[in-house]
């Protein structure tokens, strides 16, 4: 049996049932290959011969006049079967089922689909699918998915694994049109005929590109092996869950999705706890949440500094932050004195430190970077909340880069109010630069939380090894 | 004693304390009035005399030549007492106390501001703060706000009380810089020396231009007042409220900031569900939710239809639905019938309706809109939640936007994924169209869940009456 990072590190892909007409899905597979620039050979297969996109279509799959690694499949369900013989003949190693109507449709489907697993297993082949856009590997240009574009390609560290169709798709084409959100690996599972959730966690636990693990999960197939690993895992690296199916009718739903089943959100939220995963709620904590944990350090402990110009927003911090088991951090005394120096009113030397309209005193810049260089240097500072107005200017929040440059020994998030344009400026310069931007400080504040959390589990985890 | 709407239709306004230095709050609000295009008369007060933005500056109040309705302070607490008395020498109906210093701070500042409040009683006039940028009326181009722009200004729907000094300008900024989301009224209360959130709110309930209130607090002055208040109010328009200082260290933190009362916030709670207020946790939760009022009716039921592209998002959905007590509606057969005309498997015309691949056979545009009319028809769908692609063009959802014209008898609600910029184009499109697009369909669910509760104590607060 091949292992996942045999068929993840595959040097050549024949795509079964590309169609002579260019904007059919197979066909778009072989544009996009190209496109992406996939470093190993490719080919297409189909009945008639002929070309597309320049790539030349073979008549059977064992024309093709190279070794096959990876095969995707675009046919129909009562075609799959035939095609696998064809692929354990060619000693495929790996296949991507991406047709739908398999055991999410009915009887017929699921017949097939345990045609399928018999296939898989009697050959060795591994399969990924039915119903799924397959793989990414941004190292090697690999994707299975006809909707990708070089930008999705650009290689990263999330590690994402979905239990999905067309999702995991929509999905990277949002992650990578942002600052910084690139995938290292992607897994579709779709149906899970063969690899499924335990497997493909274990190995990007291995991948040294992944430095990070995002999930998307209708049901987890072997619950004990799963935390098993899943626990091994999170004690090396974050890995965030998000979970189809919390409600009885949700779940319902994933049985026609990805032919799921259903299981009690209890007992998922058992597992999340014991293994020390990070549990989001929906797509755009899931975000939020990544981006707190890609472009800044865990947090050595629970005490935030708020830094604000708007009372207001800091009052709802520190609501968001007492609601997330976070605390006020007291500044220590030369904290306290240093930040006195730079507002007019030294008396307001405290934790939240409003600097309107203290600043105008000093000037924002002198006021905010001698700031941030005291509540980086106190060590009762474990992370820090930076409120502030975005602004038209690229680069007004240039010195205070400068300051958190070769500093990040403590978290630093960043959240901007203004007009909408402003706060896209700001915010893309701050993100190039490293520094995650919250359209909101609660957001910054939940996910401060949530890697706080995951600091002690991994902590804890570490020292009962 | 002046009314709230006296002050509001304010004809003219003096500034007290307007800088001859063009960059200070007071001479930067001048100039603001003028480029607002203030419909009534303007005058700056400053000891010196002289002139700045091409307005005059009085020596004196007294010396202004016309009877002056409004009066914003701009100068330090302790010369506050005394410029209230030229105010009620002069005949002014309402003044802003824009600085800060008063109770906020200590015991002195206590003392000046309990000055200013006997001053105001005996004089009738009517104050508003200290340590607020004060009021807004678009229909007059009426600002207090040094901070002010003519976007800011543009007329819209939204009544919007906040007891912050800084926060509703900023906010106001963000706010006007998306789609449709503009004020009718805006009042800051700041410490609440004279005006405070019942009165604001009984005079909002009036206002025709008003047809939706947003409030920001940190604390309320007299409970059961208040709850009588809200609760006729919210028998007429949506009040949405977000509280600062739910949490002890968050009311500790208002005394610092507007000279709260810290207040438990079971009460608070208490007071919310009896007076049928629409509570939020956040800022980000609170823009969602107008947008939700404001763009679409009130839904007559709690059955939604799901339509999508991708069974993990539509799953997601039906979970956040369930969670926040939504049903999945149950069409009936000509729904299903019709849609089932236009997709590739009639089987699969349930709900949620997962157009892809299916919309390919007969194209998106007649697959969707054919499926739109067919869930606006059908009596047992309340409210439409459309999950789609993100797309260049700005116009991919024309077809769309023409089938919902004059058809805004239930919510529909979009939620796009795609890349960033896609979004942006497309929700630019819709919302220009009066069609909200939310972020993530969560995000729409939970916005209904709201319109369908509010919806359900109108209609029982008006049987009471």
């Amino acid at each position: 049996m091949y292992s996942l990072g045999e068929i993840m590190e595959a040097k050549s892909i024949a795509v079964i049932g590309a169609s002579r007409d260019p904007q059919k899905p197979g066909a778009q597979l072989l544009k996009v290959l190209k496109k992406v620039g996939f470093s190993g050979q490719v080919a297409g297969v189909n009945p008639q011969g002929g070309e597309v996109w320049a790539t030349p279509l073979y008549r059977r799959l064992e024309e093709v006049p190279f070794p096959v690694d990876l095969a995707v499949l675009h046919i129909p369900p009562a075609a799959v079967p035939g095609a696998l013989r064809d692929c354990a003949q060619k000693r495929v190693k790996g296949v991507v089922i991406s047709s739908e109507g398999f055991a999410e449709t009915g009887r017929e489907g699921a017949r097939i689909q345990r045609e399928v697993q018999t296939i898989l297993k009697s050959s060795g082949m591994r399969g990924f699918g039915p119903n799924t856009l397959g793989l990414v590997n941004t190292a090697t240009g690999l994707t299975t998915s006809y909707f990708a574009n070089p930008q999705m390609l650009q290689p990263g560290a999330i590690g994402f694994v979905a239990q999905s169709g067309i999702f995991v798709g929509a999905l990277l084409r949002y992650l990578s049109s942002l600052k910084g959100l690139n995938l290292s690996k992607g897994i579709g599972l779709g149906n899970k005929v063969d690899v499924e959730e335990t497997e493909a966690l274990a190995y990007l636990r291995e991948d040294k590109q992944t430095r990070l693990i995002a999930m998307y999960l209708e049901d987890v197939r072997a619950g004990r092996h799963f935390l098993k690993v899943a626990r091994e895992t999170a004690a090396q690296k974050p890995v965030l869950v998000l979970k189809g199916g919390r409600t009885p009718e949700g779940g319902k739903a994933t049985a026609t999705h990805t032919a799921s089943m259903a299981m009690e959100d209890t007992i998922f939220e058992g597992v999340v706890k014991q293994a020390g995963l990070v549990r989001l709620a929906s797509i755009d904590e899931l975000i939020y949440t990544l981006k707190g944990f890609l472009f800044m350090p865990l947090p050595k402990g629970e005490q935030i500094a708020i830094v604000t110009y708007s009372g207001a927003q800091a009052i709802m911090s520190i609501d968001a932050a007492i609601e997330a088991k976070l605390k006020i951090a007291q500044f220590r005394p030369e904290t306290r004195e240093r930040i006195g120096r730079v507002i007019a009113t030294p008396a307001k030397a405290q934790n939240p430190i409003d600097l309107f309209p203290d600043m105008l005193t000093h000037g924002f810049v002198k006021t905010s970077t001698e700031i941030l260089e005291a509540l980086l240097a106190d060590p009762g500072v474990a992370a820090i909340i930076f409120i502030s107005f975005a602004n038209q200017e690229r680069e007004a929040y240039g010195p205070l880069v400068e300051v958190l440059r070769n500093k990040n020994h403590k978290p630093v998030f960043f959240s901007l109010l203004g007009a909408k344009k402003d706060i896209e400026i700001s915010q893309e310069f701050l993100e190039e630069n490293g520094i995650p931007c919250f359209d909101f400080p609660e957001r910054a504040v939940r996910v401060l939380a949530r890697m706080g959390q995951y600091a002690r589990q991994k902590s804890k985890a570490l020292k009962e090894q």
